[in-house]
C-alpha cells in the first residue's frame, strides 16, 4: 500500500473519488440572496411543515438526500456509508433524518466544517476501497441554532456588528469510485487551533486562525501555491474573518487577493439582507458548495477549487465558563476532468 | 483497488492495522469496581484538579493520550490523525483536550459508540495508507454528563431501576500500519435503529435493537457465527440491554450465551456499587476495552474479540419533544497474532 499522506496534514488521493451528484435545500432568506437561482429546492416555510425547528432541520436533510440520490439515479441501498453531522446538541438533525434509512452511518462533529470533514473521510472510504459509494451531508437551521446557542427568537435579542446569520439549508454530495465528473484529488486534515477569541458573536475572528493554519499546511505539504487553484473558498468566516485570512496569509507570503472568497459572504447580500458579517452554520458552506460552486465548476467557470470548511468548536457552556473558542478547518481539492 | 466492503455494512481489512498501544484513565468509582487493577491511571479526585467537570473530562483525555503515546514510544507529532468525540454538547471534551496539540483531528459524534467508531474510521485511514499512525480516543465523566443530560448533582434526583451510571474515564488506542501486536481485522458500520423507546432512563432497551442489527449484519455479511469469536462484547447496554440482546439474537438463531458480555456489567459490581443496571457513557466501553479486554487478549486469554460500541443518539431536547431514541452500534474485530 502506497502512503498517500504528505507532510503533517495532507493527503493525495491516488484513486480519486468522483462527485456523482450533489444537492442543496434552503429556506426563504437564502432564496432572497444572490445565489437564489442555484439551489435545487427552496422552502418559503422555514418550518418545512414540521412541528419543531429541530424536526424541520431533519426534514430538510431528508429532502436533500432524496434529491442527491435521485440526481445520481441511486437508492439509499446503493450507498455503503453516510458521513453526517450538524450543529444541534447530540447531532439530532442527522440522527433523526437517517433513523429509518437502514444505511451505514458515521456521525461526525466538526461544527461548520462538517461538509469538508465528511468529504475528506468519505473520500478516504471510497479511495481505499472500503465503500463503493458514500454520501457526505450536513445542515443547519437559523431557528434551531439561535435557540440553542443564543436566545429564543421571541426574546428579540440585539445582534452585535460581528455577528453572522446561521444559514437555513442542507447540502449533500455523493462520492463514488467509478464514473465521470468532478474529482476529489487532495485533502488537508485540520488541527484544532485556538486563537484566544472569547466572544461567541465573533466566529469569524475565532475561526480565521484555523483557516490560515490549514491553508498554510495545504500549500506547504503539497508544494502548491494559491495560484494553482482557480478558486479558494472558506466556509463561513464572514466579512471580518475573510479580511483576517487575507491579511494573515499575506504575512506568511501568500497572496489570496485574486481568487479567494468566503461562502458566508457569497450566500447573502451583506448590504441589503441585515446579516451583519454574513452567513454561518454547517449549511452555509454545504449549500454554497452544492448549489453554487460545484455548479459553476460543472459549467466550466473554474477547473480547480480548494474548499475549506471552517468550524468553531465552542459550546454555550464553554463560553459561559469563560473559555476561548477552539476552531478547525478541513480542506478538500476538487478538480474538473479535462475534456478529451 | 480491491473492494473491502462485504454485504450491506461490513469491511474486511486486507492490510490489518496493528494496535500499537492503548491506555485508560478512570475515576474513583471505577477503581472501586472489579476491573480496578487493570486501568493504567486512577484519580481519587474526580475533578482531576480542574475548575469544572468539563475541564476535568478534557484533562482526563490529556492524561490518557500522553500515556498511550508513551507506551508506544511515540510523540503527538508522529500521529497523522486523531479520531475523537465525547458526550458533551459540541464535543468540548475532545476539542479542548487537543487544542494545543497541533495534530490532524477528526471530530466524531457516535455517543457511547465513539471508541468503536473511531477504531473503524482510524483503521480505514491506516489500512488505506492515508495515515501512518492514528489515535482513537473518547471519554465520559459522570458529573459533566449528569448535569447536561439529567439534573445538577446537587438536586439529588432519584434514579429509576433501569438507569445506568455514566463511567468517569477516558480510553485511547493507537493504530499503525507496521509492527507486531493485536490486529484489527474486520468491521461493521452501524445503521441508525430506532426501537421506539422514549424513556431516557432506559438506554439499554433503546440501544439493544441497534446492537442486534449490527451483530446480525456482521455475522451475515462476513459469513461468521458467534462461536468464531472467543469473546463478544457490547459497549454499555447494562443488565437489561444485555438480556434483550441475548433474547433477540436467540430469536434470530444466534446463541450468544457462551461468550457474550457487556462492558456496562463488567466495569462495576452491580450488587454492591448502587449503579442499577450498570455502567454507560463513551468511557464505559473505552476503558473496559483499553483497561481490561485488550490486556486479557495480550495475556493470552482470548485470541479473538468482537467489540461492539453502542450509542444512544438522543438529546435532552429530542426527549423533551417526545421523540423516541435512535441508536447506533459500530463493531470491530480484534485478533491476536499467532505465535510463530
Amino acid at each position: 500500500m502506497t502512503v498517500q499522506h504528505f507532510g503533517r496534514q495532507s493527503l493525495q488521493f491516488l484513486r480519486q473519488p468522483i462527485l456523482l451528484s450533489y444537492a442543496s435545500v434552503v429556506g426563504k432568506k437564502e432564496a432572497a440572496g444572490p445565489l437564489a437561482d442555484e439551489f435545487d429546492l427552496v422552502s418559503r416555510d422555514t418550518s418545512f411543515g414540521q412541528k419543531s425547528w429541530e424536526r424541520a432541520e431533519s426534514h430538510m436533510q431528508k429532502l436533500c438526500y432524496d434529491l442527491a440520490l435521485k440526481k445520481a439515479h441511486l437508492t439509499m441501498e446503493e450507498l455503503d456509508g453516510v458521513f453526517t453531522g450538524d450543529l444541534l446538541n447530540q447531532c439530532v438533525g442527522s440522527s433523526f433524518s437517517l433513523r429509518d434509512q437502514n444505511v451505514p452511518t458515521f456521525g461526525l462533529y466538526g461544527a461548520c466544517s462538517t461538509m469538508a470533514e465528511g468529504l475528506l473521510l468519505g473520500a478516504m472510504a471510497v479511495s481505499g476501497g472500503f465503500c463503493r459509494r458514500v454520501m457526505a451531508m450536513t445542515s443547519s437551521h437559523f431557528a434551531s441554532s439561535e435557540r440553542q446557542y443564543r436566545f429564543p427568537l421571541g426574546y428579540g435579542g440585539q445582534r452585535t456588528p460581528t455577528a453572522q446569520w446561521t444559514v437555513t439549508g442542507a447540502g449533500a454530495v455523493i462520492l463514488g469510485g467509478e464514473g465521470r465528473g468532478l474529482r476529489l484529488t487532495h485533502g488537508t486534515i485540520g488541527t484544532i487551533v485556538d486563537g484566544g477569541i472569547k466572544d461567541a458573536n465573533n466566529m469569524g475572528a475565532a475561526m480565521a486562525p484555523a483557516a490560515v493554519a490549514t491553508l498554510d499546511a495545504h500549500f506547504r505539504d503539497l508544494n502548491l501555491q494559491p495560484g494553482d487553484y482557480d478558486m479558494i473558498v472558506t466556509g463561513d468566516l464572514g466579512k471580518l474573518g475573510y479580511e483576517l485570512v487575507l491579511e494573515l496569509m499575506g504575512r506568511k507570503g501568500y497572496d489570496l487577493s485574486h481568487n479567494y472568497a468566503d461562502c458566508g459572504m457569497l450566500i447573502y447580500d451583506l448590504k441589503k439582507q441585515d446579516v451583519h458579517c454574513g452567513g454561518s452554520g454547517c449549511g452555509c458552506s454545504a449549500v454554497t458548495l452544492c448549489g453554487h460552486l460545484l455548479r459553476q465548476m460543472k459549467q466550466g467557470k473554474w477547473k480547480s477549487l480548494l474548499f475549506c470548511g471552517t468550524g468553531a468548536l465552542l459550546s454555550p457552556l464553554s463560553v459561559q465558563q469563560g473559555l476561548s473558542i477552539p476552531a478547525v478547518c478541513h480542506a478538500v481539492s476538487i478538480k474538473r476532468e479535462e475534456e478529451r
